[in-house]
């Protein structure tokens, strides 16, 4: 079974590594995909291609339409999008990716600390699992690859 | 026009009151709907009607599906999708929400204060209308109810 | 909020008349619907409008297709798909029903006895509550009716 | 004429392998998918995988969430979904999945004993076919693939 | 229940009548849809209100686009679509509504005499029920709608 | 028969207002909708509501998304979408709608001079009808919805 | 342009070997694809394959049933679907199969003698371009092709 | 990532090779489709193919229809619709195509002088980028496919 994995969510730890290790080693056939990870070209793409611009807000507006124009493609692709939410930052682009998911009928992993369980609970109650760790991300892909 | 509409977001504060407000003084053909903003009730649905849970994570998961047996049919019947982030709390939901509706191609209005741009860039990119107040909200809602 | 929730399953106990009499005394704004109660004229509609057949398999066959133009219409008007599983019979139209209005998108609510929870785990998987009476059906119905 | 086929239902006979011989004799371009057919791991791939649960009902929900990540891919994937009932056991999956198969639009194939007619008719209702045996499953797919 | 049924197929005969009493006299909650069924106007509306065509294909085009205005909007709205077929003309019109009303999951029903069962097989096999007379269709939509 | 008819494009003449006088003169049962007629409010609304830009494009962006937020609700709610295309001005506007509610399965009907024919063929050939004067469109909601 | 087109219709002349000679000779990248074409076979294959029917009815339902497998997969995975009407049969599974086509939104062509334009204008209506000949269905195939 | 996005628009300048040249220089794994860009063998393919006709509006029709079944398929199969707009002509099919891909859910790039910003602001705001140069659009492309 061929599946396309994409993985959302939080971008200054390694855990997108942490998964394509896990499916390499198990040696699934499993396609990794994910949003441009690389913060500052992520924030600045739309003044650098399109022109600058004096408000901030604008700014942001053509860097995030740009992007969207990546996550959009890739969600609409996978069988299963993975969200991963850490311990800092507001990650509202995890959560809406989450509810995007959600709304075209892809299976959701949802993938947190559980102290973060309250906060989350309209995010985990539309997922098939919920994960503390990445490596159980991994065990999920190997046994819905299994053979039997 | 006949518009329904969305509150999503923040339920702390009294703005779905001053929309309400708005609304009527303008005399728009407008119903406003939104989500149970009774914290409490919220929380304890699932305990309270289908019994009790030691895990706070499974008492949270009946909890949050029961709310979404509200919230779906909303959205779904919804013309618009008005989503309040306020300065408090993770607001995951209200980010949910937000992908919820944009994947299911309901037109976003997204309300919050300009200092919260950039961690809701994502969000405001899939907005229709990025409004500081929610007067600036009323205001949209009646002039696109206008006749000429 | 006008809710239309269609009742589906177990047609030998009284379990219709419960959830009519919750809702009535609620006063909730809630149209329920469901397949034709009576037995044998659900078995013999196909033999009886259309003529009679030797073989038993084309008699069921007639017959399971008018009911399905009332089923198939009155799920995809529903707002909730309640499913509720007896003790007796084979009730594969049941599970029949929750798989169908899930894959529609509709909201699910099972009500069964706990004793059928392991058989019964995949079609639970798919709901948003899983209730062991119809007084809870009753209640979350009554939950997400209110206003505040 | 490359095809699909999800082969959804009863696990303790070797049905599945039955077909897959028919299909391999035949020489068709049929690609064969299903379920994962090991009883105890489909039971236990929850606890498993994502901690233990104390009470069946949790335990039983997270499994079945979890397989439900695979079967809801490639029931999505499939060009015709085949629904075996076997004389044991309750097999409201087999039905859910035929529900669910049915209202994606996909094409269904149900095969069971003649005794099962009646309680199945509407399964067998919403079907392109109702086989008595594997045997005339495989006939069916060899009828469909031959080129004039 | 309030059904809206679309009677698509022969315009030379009372059978659309037949069927108006039968469900006044039935005292039915149905609405009953159809074609324009003026067959010289239906003929002729293209070159009436756009301009005459030299070319009869243009002439029938115009006019049948027209007309589609029509179907196309009453199809979309019907509950279930009823098809008959009489023992003149081609009748290809009739078909097409059949095929157009079957992708779009509307529920169909097809009456005609049972000496065309074998041309008619693969629009008999998409329908909930064929009928050999209007009366049945009657007697279906009234069971349909019996409350027990 | 209830027609919703979404009047698209110019905005300079007094089309909507003849069409309206024909459907009232004829007493047909249909309701007319379409953009804000209001030139300068049009164009203005983004600035006046929520706060002036500096650049031009800015500007217009959030007049035309605001201004989106009425058409997209009103063409959806159409079952039938009339695009006229004046003498005048770029217009693109119009062929934006006629695009967007072709692919959204509306019926559309075209309205403009002889003189365009050639510009517009790709516009005329999505449509179920092209007129040359408002007149021909009365005549056509008139025809639709006559009774025999 | 790899494209993937259905050959619908009369089965008892030589236009699909026509079309693919056309096809091959100008060396198009396009799979033809098309029902089973041998008439004995499409007709029995219920009773050979399921068992005999003494009525002809259900002889002839489960034949086509059995087709419609191979049919509707093949018609849900076509780019353009091409019906071709011949002199002779009733041909309503063509006029079916057009109708199904577009409401699904695949492209139509139709191919018929002039003679038949009269019956065959609401098929026509809904076609992306009406041939006359097979050998013009290959020409469109080759200039939709070619690259400039 | 693998991309394919359709080149809309003008065709008199040499942009689609510019674009080609920019995608082919940063070895993008992007496939470029487009319309047929002979202006003569697209304004007469409908004659040449299905014989002439006197009147330019039938000559346009059936020409546009032709070129649609192109037009339809390569749109439906591109992840991102980019639409040029350039100095000259009417440019509605521009438009349309434009409409047309939003409402599909394409993600869409606008390529156009400033000049042209007021005239284009419905279609510039249903887009995720707005460039001024081909060389802008390739940027964009670049971008989104770069691996971190």
């Amino acid at each position: 079974m061929k599946l396309t994995v994409y993985l959302s969510g939080e971008i200054h730890t390694d855990w997108r590594a942490d998964i394509a290790r896990g499916v390499a080693d198990a040696g699934l056939d499993v396609e990794l995909t994910g949003p441009n990870t690389n913060h500052g070209a992520s924030d600045d793409c739309g003044d650098q291609i399109l022109g600058a611009e004096e408000k901030a807000f604008w700014k942001d507006h053509k860097a995030a339409k740009i992007n969207a124009l990546r996550t959009r493609k890739l969600i609409a692709d996978a069988d299963i999008v993975v969200v991963r939410f850490g311990d800092q930052y507001k990650q509202w682009n995890a959560a809406f990716d989450a509810g995007y998911a959600a709304a075209l009928g892809k299976s959701l992993i949802v993938q947190h600390d559980p102290a973060l369980t309250h906060p989350l609970k309209e995010v985990d109650a539309a997922a098939m699992a919920v994960c503390e760790t990445p490596l159980q991300v991994v065990e999920i892909l190997r046994y819905i690859n299994r053979d039997n």
